[in-house]
């Protein structure tokens, strides 16, 4: 088992992990990514986030795409795990673990005060996963989002 | 009524207003920020974060700190509002949703997908707010977080 960090080579894989969460989630009618934005945003001149792969025997099997974000009642920053997927027909192997494990290990040597991620209420074995390893639970919050001409009406409003 | 952006000499005023979100929001134990690790993490040499600052007749009366996210079902980065807070003395008139409308401008400027935020649930007011601005709610969604201990735990599971 090997974790390591994927490059623009590793697009097309990525962009293919991205689109079988989004399955699974049952949120595929939202996947809009090509391997062209994936490179640019991820693999351009300014990352906007970071992805990790596990391979067994050479073979990617899962991936962890993450990025920094920011606590203010810490004043520190943070790391946050958009996306953790490995493939169903090698889980419970501990790709997933070893993904978390990697990730909360760069976390602390960039001294993150937290590592978090987001999970869908009905992933029952996602929870219980993520319940052993300690996750406190933020229950009580909502995110809430603007995009398209809700986003594009705000901006008018000035 | 003027929105600009903070320096580092605004990290006294940027404190007390984490401080009084995290009163209003109940959390205080959980807001042990200083003007120290504020400075350096908002204002140093690679800032994890930036802040707006809305001003009345010279007199800052509330900010907004946001970071960029990244949606992998885009392909494309987008714009997170950590904290939004007018001091309660001058609000109704339109400070909040001033700020944000400058953040959905910055936002749609630098090509951003989104924008995003939590509210608590019990927050009425807010919730009120943001429903106004045609927010979609992501209800079924909780953030877990690992932190501290149960941080360091995972990192040393590899």
């Amino acid at each position: 088992m090997d974790i390591r960090f994927a490059t623009v080579d590793d697009v097309a894989t990525i962009k293919n992990f991205i689109q079988a969460l989004a399955d699974y989630e049952k949120l595929s009618d939202e996947m809009v990514a090509t391997d062209e934005n994936l490179a640019s945003s991820l693999f351009g001149d300014n990352p906007e986030a970071e992805v990790l792969l596990a391979e067994e025997q050479g073979k990617v099997v899962g991936f962890a795409l993450f990025f920094h974000n920011y606590s203010t009642f810490l004043g520190q920053k943070g790391m946050y795990l958009e996306d953790l997927f490995v493939l169903p027909e090698t889980r419970g192997k501990g790709y997933g673990k070893k993904l978390l494990a990697k990730l909360a290990e760069i976390a602390l040597q960039r001294k993150c005060g937290r590592l978090e991620w987001s999970v869908l209420d009905w992933n029952t074995p996602a929870i219980d996963f993520y319940k052993s390893l300690g996750a406190e639970f933020m229950d009580g919050w909502t995110v809430n989002r603007l995009t398209g001409s809700t986003l594009s009406a705000l901006a008018e409003h000035q």
